[in-house]
This record gives C-alpha cells, structure tokens and sequence, in this order.
C-alpha cells in the first residue's frame, strides 16, 4: 500500500483521472504538480487553465461537457466586451472571471501562484493537494509555418490547426519548482504521469531543472498512463501535433517520449497489439480500459493503476 | 441658441439630466465634465462609476432601479467571488465588470482614462463627449469620528451612516484637467452645474486648479440645479452630510457654496419660499419641477434650464 501519490498533470485528462484516484486513495495524501505553461494574460487577468480545471473538477463545480470552466455558467461579461471590440475567443465564463480576478489581484499584491493556487483549493473545498509546477512563468511557444505562436493562440484561437514544428518552453531553464513540489516527487512511494499531453502538458514541467533533478533522486515507483487511445489522442492536438514532428502517434510514441523516466505504462486495451513492442522498450505493461467516459470508469482506472503500480520492483 | 453646453457631472442625476438634455439639444454639441473622486480599485480592477453611469444612461443601457451598473445585468462572478471570501459589497454586475476589465487592460497598455473613456463611448454609441475631469488620480476622503475613510467606503460599505467632519481632493492640487476640458469649458455658450452633489461631485472637478481657472476664464453663461429638494437630497447622503458640515440643508445652502461661481440656479417648485433668500445671494432664480421621474420630466427640465439660461445676461 501507498502511503502518498504525487500525479504529474495537465488539464480534462489528469483532472477526470485524479477525480476518481480522490475516490480509492485518501485525497489529503494525493499531490498533484500541474502544468503552467499555458497560462496566459486576458485583459490583466492571470488565467491558469490546467490549475482552474483540476480544481475545479475536484471541487465538483467543472463544466462537465466543455473541457473547461465552471458549469452552469454565463457568458455576460464577454458577450459585454464583444460589444467593445475586445478579444473573446478565450471564452471565460462569469463565474470563472472571479477565479482570474481574485488571483491576479493576490499576485499584484505580490502573493505566489501557490500561495493563490491554496488560497482558491481550499476555498473549495478541495482535499487533494495542488502545486503549480513553478511560481516563475513559463510560456509554452509553438513554431508553426506560421511564425511563433503563443501557447492558447495555437490552441483556443486557432483550433490547433496549424503544422507544429517545434515546441519550447520559455523561461522553463531558470524557472525553481514552486514550494512543496520537490519533496512531494522526493518524499512519495508513487508518481503518476497523468493520461496528458506529454509535449504540452508533462513536457513543460519535466523542463524544469529542479524538477527533473527531483524525477531522477526519487526512489518512488513511476507509472505513466497513455493519452493516446487507438491511434488518437482522447482530447486535443496529441496526435497531429505528434505527427508532425515525426513521432509515431501510440502509446508507443508516448512512451519514447517519456523513456527512462517510468518503470509502468498503463495503455488501453484497444492498443493491445503493440504491448510488446512497449515492453521492448524495457516497460512494463498494464492493459485495461483508459477512457473515463464515468465516474466508474474514472474510479476503475485509479484502481488498476494502483494495483499496477504495487506489482513493481 | 447656444451653440454648445458644458455640463459638469456627478453620478445619477447628472446622468438622468443629460439624458433629457441630449433630447432637447444636439448631442454632439454636449460635453460632459465627469467627477473621478470615488473611482475606486476593486480586484485590481478601476472602477469609475460616475462616468460609467453617465455612459450607461446615455447608452440606454443603465439600470433604472439600482443608479448604476447595466439593465438586466447578473452577478455570477461576484456570487464565485464571495466563495473565495472576497470584499463583495460593491455589487458589480457581470456585464458591468466587462468595462471594468476593459478600462484596466487598456490603463495598463499606457492609454490614461480619457482615451479608454472615449473607447467605451464611442463602443456603445454615445453621441454625447464624455471626459474624466482628470486624467490623474483624485481620491475623495471622509473623515468621520471613525477615522479617514476612502469614498465608496464611506458611501457603499458604510452606506453613508457615518457624520462627516470634512471632505478632502486628494490629488486634486496637482491634477491637471483632462485633455479637452479647458477648451470645453472656455469655448462653450452654456455651462451647467448638473444637479449632483456639491461636495462629493462637482466640489472634486472644482478641485482642480486648472479647471477653475478655466472656469474664471469663461465667458460661458453657467447656471446649477439644485440636487435639494425640499430640504432632502434627492438620492444620497447630501442633505445629512451638509448638516454635520453645518451647512444649511436648503437650494440656498448649495447656492453658497458654488458662490460667485453662477448666474443662475434652478430650484425646485417645492422650494419657491426660499427663492428670495437665494436672490438675495445675486443669483437669477428658476422655479419649476426638478424631479425626473420620468423622460417627460427630463425633458422639461433640460428645455426649462436652456430657457432660462437665455434670459441671463
């Protein structure tokens, strides 16, 4: 048995899958590090998408058909800056303006990203533990045929339908783990690399120094859980954009990706067919239905991980 | 026939007054002086609600119960915000928080509070000019026995119980006049006093020097409305704030303080006994309706002032 689990995560997919870990695994012994490097500026608001929606998600209070937000919300204060000509393709709802409002008003009176991140989790309620990966920012940047583009331009704006050439993660070289999160990787029995995007998502956190010097100090057992399902990505731009910088689009891809760093590799039982060539690379395999698509399925999925995990040297 | 009319502006009963004078009177031959005194920063957000009143009034969109913020206007994101414990007392709408958001994004991008004011205007199809009286911050203070309070603390949180020992500018010595309201003060024909209260409202515009000096420079007819109305302020803490001043709580007694500075003032019907103590101060006197209750009585109060500032010499 466990005594803590540390999740690596990115937005819906580590948030759906940490919901249902909260409902086998004790939440106030769950940490999860959450990708930062999509958050962006909206009118001087500090939006922290992957932190709002596993926030969110574990409050019980996220949208559940959007992928974002909080459900049941309007859209009256964006439908009032479309009539001043304001940008509004990143669609904040009312009630999710309050969450930005509220922390960038804490960071202007110069408390952390952390310090806000606790701040609005235990607002909510939330027993699970959440970390920004860095108080610093990091900024996702995408290279595409055409020009640079920020991370959520590429992603909201433009439907992530531009070619991807590259991807970087400014400020990531110099940027320190935030408070709290060295020790949850050093001090944990499991980590889990959450069903992400492991360029967009994992990508950014593992490029901080700290923490990736952290990764690689820990004696926990480290179990990853694919985000590709039968040759697609569940959600997002997984697949194309792995395609276009010449990966193969699999779990097999994924997991080349992520080669040294885990010991486990949880993929669906659609991808059945290429275990082997998975456990070539020196994994072992757990295969079991991925697709959260209920809270049993989220719950089912917690659960077979763990006891996945626990069959590990 | 004037060719153009000046008016200086607090909040709602200027903004209802200019909205039947916009009527009666080519728009775009209106200029409007707006008080910034109890602008206010919420959430990091600036907040102007005398020009946002104004604007809204003129925009056909101001609530016509509340005396601010938008019609039909919901409060999802201040409802969220209450649930992180935040100061909620100054009930901003969602809609209304969009100008807000605006008006920041923008003063951070390094325009001043004319040209954004101007950017929400000319969005919503205001005919009528807006300008701040300043582009400079000017914050009204109250001292009262319970200390120095900042205005919308005194007029919103404490909802004016508090007596008030005196009303200061801050800023307001150093504060230049917003670009246009010299020459709409100097060049004009017509310069009205909108029926607003004389220390929270007109007394911060006057405040600033280069403003009376324009003011003292103009050949401009000017001519004030009593916001008294049978020993009551029509809306608002004026009638007891003028008493704890010990200021007679009367048209005569606003008429002292705005002394050598109009020709003529307008009183209301309810208050003719008085009219030949407010003569005796010099002043030319109007006795008609003054309560607008309705877009009939604001009309026949703005064509009723037109009229009787033409008598004026």
């Amino acid at each position: 048995m466990f005594r803590s689990i540390t999740c690596l995560a990115g937005g819906v997919g580590a948030a759906r899958f940490i919901d249902g870990l909260s409902q086998v695994f004790p939440s106030d012994k769950i940490t999860v590090i959450v990708n930062t490097g999509d958050d962006l500026q909206y009118l001087g608001c500090h939006v922290s998408p992957d932190i709002d929606i596993v926030t969110y998600t574990l409050a019980g209070i996220a949208d559940p058909e959007k992928g974002w937000g909080i459900k049941n919300d309007t859209h009256n204060c964006l439908d009032q800056l479309a009539k001043y000509s304001a940008e509004t393709w990143f669609r904040i709802g009312d009630k999710d303006f309050a969450t930005h409002l509220l922390r960038t008003a804490f960071l202007q009176q110069g408390f952390n990203l952390s310090e806000v991140t606790e701040k609005i989790r235990t607002s909510l309620a939330v027993k699970v533990s959440i970390l920004p990966m860095t108080d610093n920012v990091v900024s996702t940047k995408i290279k595409t045929p055409q020009g640079v583009l920020e991370f959520q331009e590429y992603f909201v704006k433009r439907g992530f339908q531009d070619r991807v050439e590259d991807v970087t993660y400014e400020g990531a070289s110099l940027a320190t783990p935030a408070p709290g999160v060295a020790p949850a990787i050093e001090k944990t029995d499991l980590i889990i690399l959450c069903p992400s995007n492991p360029i967009l998502s994992i990508g950014p956190i593992l490029a901080i120094p700290g923490i990736r010097d952290s990764m690689s100090k820990t004696r926990a057992k480290i179990v990853g859980i694919s985000p590709i399902v039968g040759g697609k990505a569940v959600k997002g731009p997984l697949d194309r954009m792995m395609a276009s910088l010449g990966l193969e689009v699999s779990p097999c891809g994924v997991a080349q990706l992520y080669k040294g760093l885990m010991k486990g590799y949880v993929i669906d039982q659609l991808d059945k067919s290429i275990a082997p060539k998975i456990t070539s690379l020196g994994l072992r395999i757990l295969t079991t239905n991925t697709l959260m698509d209920s809270m049993e399925a989220k719950i089912q999925l917690a659960r077979n991980t763990i006891s996945f995990a626990e069959t590990l040297a």
